[in-house]
């Protein structure tokens, strides 16, 4: 096959859940079962998914490693560890744990710190230079999350501190040029899909002038 | 209600097409049906399943202004006709179809530029200031774009040319520190959901090293 040639794909009938049912279940899920392993079809359908989103003029800049290898997401895991928490030392300057008041929105993330080592798959989203770059690559993310939840299969987006991304590119020899977007470890939850929460779109949505409320307040 | 309290939201009932499907035909939408509405419970429908997309910590950002007023919308297709030229302008030194080659992936989107005043309904992005706007952002966009697709509604995921946002905050009132982040105009389509071509998975895709394929290569 030419290197630049485009394909068509049916959908994949294991993509049956209801698309309502996808994504007002969605959520985040931090606990991944290390013991219930993920298919190499199950990421493929995975990132099929993520290949049909919307990028600007069809370019197509976004590109994702999987790593599956279990060593490697060890040594991923404790860079990862080590982002987690350098990000939170900048803007908050926690340490550990005790640091986070109760009620924060990151005591669950700080779970997530520890648990990457756990996940069977994580996919990394990096995109060609492209002054698109976050519009063309951030729907085949969310494609990805949302095909990954019709499986089954629980994953959070995340992000990495900078202190990290010289020993991700040189970990994983990704060229310097490419820009890195985000993190999603995948595995099946020990847990739970539960219900989220958001604020209702009357409040985050104006209507015809800014500030005007839409019609359903 | 409490303006920080959060909500659960149900799954729409009209939210029923298998999410392989929406996803594996969702496919710009440039020519829009000016003569079928779309309904204000439709597009409740469609920013409700914007709000259920992951952003950091939940902090949900992401603001919509969803433009219903036909008079607006004319105001507001002149602009976007002009941000359109101007980019390919910038990008190409295009002024008119002429210049556009047989064969360029801005042949379809120049008829976007005629076609906005036509939409039955205009969703402008922004975000409130973060440092991951754009990844707490899109992932609703694309929910936004699916939700429609599952609708039976057309969508572009589109943007506009610096030259014309000081405008565009004026016109819709939008505080200077809202960043915009797309345009998406809905419209039934004119023609069918044709199905889209992108590069196969097996090229976009590593596996544990970059470079290296994935097992379905």
């Amino acid at each position: 096959m030419n290197d630049n040639e485009m394909i068509r794909l049916e959908p994949p009938g294991s993509l049956d859940m209801a698309i309502g049912e996808a994504m007002f279940t969605q959520r985040a899920i931090r606990r991944l079962d290390p013991d219930r392993p993920i298919t190499d079809g199950q990421l493929r359908t995975i990132l099929d998914a993520g290949s049909k989103a919307p990028s600007g003029a069809n370019m197509q800049p976004a590109r994702f490693l999987v790593i599956r290898d279990r060593e490697r997401i060890r040594e991923f895991g404790a860079l990862y560890h080590e982002a987690w928490w350098a990000k939170r030392r900048d803007e908050y300057g926690w340490s550990d744990k005790a640091d986070i008041p109760e009620g924060s929105p990151y005591r669950m993330p700080a779970l997530l710190a520890d648990e990457m080592v756990n996940a069977p798959a994580v996919i990394l989203a990096f995109s060609l230079p492209s002054g698109v770059a976050a519009a063309s690559t951030f729907p085949a993310v969310q494609n990805i999350l949302l095909a990954a939840r019709a499986l089954g299969i629980g994953t959070v987006l995340t992000t990495l501190h900078p202190q990290v991304m010289e020993r991700v590119h040189a970990m994983f020899g990704v060229p310097q040029e490419m820009a890195f977007h985000c993190c999603i470890p995948l595995g099946f939850p020990r847990g739970r899909f539960g219900p989220t929460v958001r604020f209702p779109t009357s409040r985050t949505t104006s209507w015809n002038d800014w500030g005007n409320p839409p019609p359903w307040t």
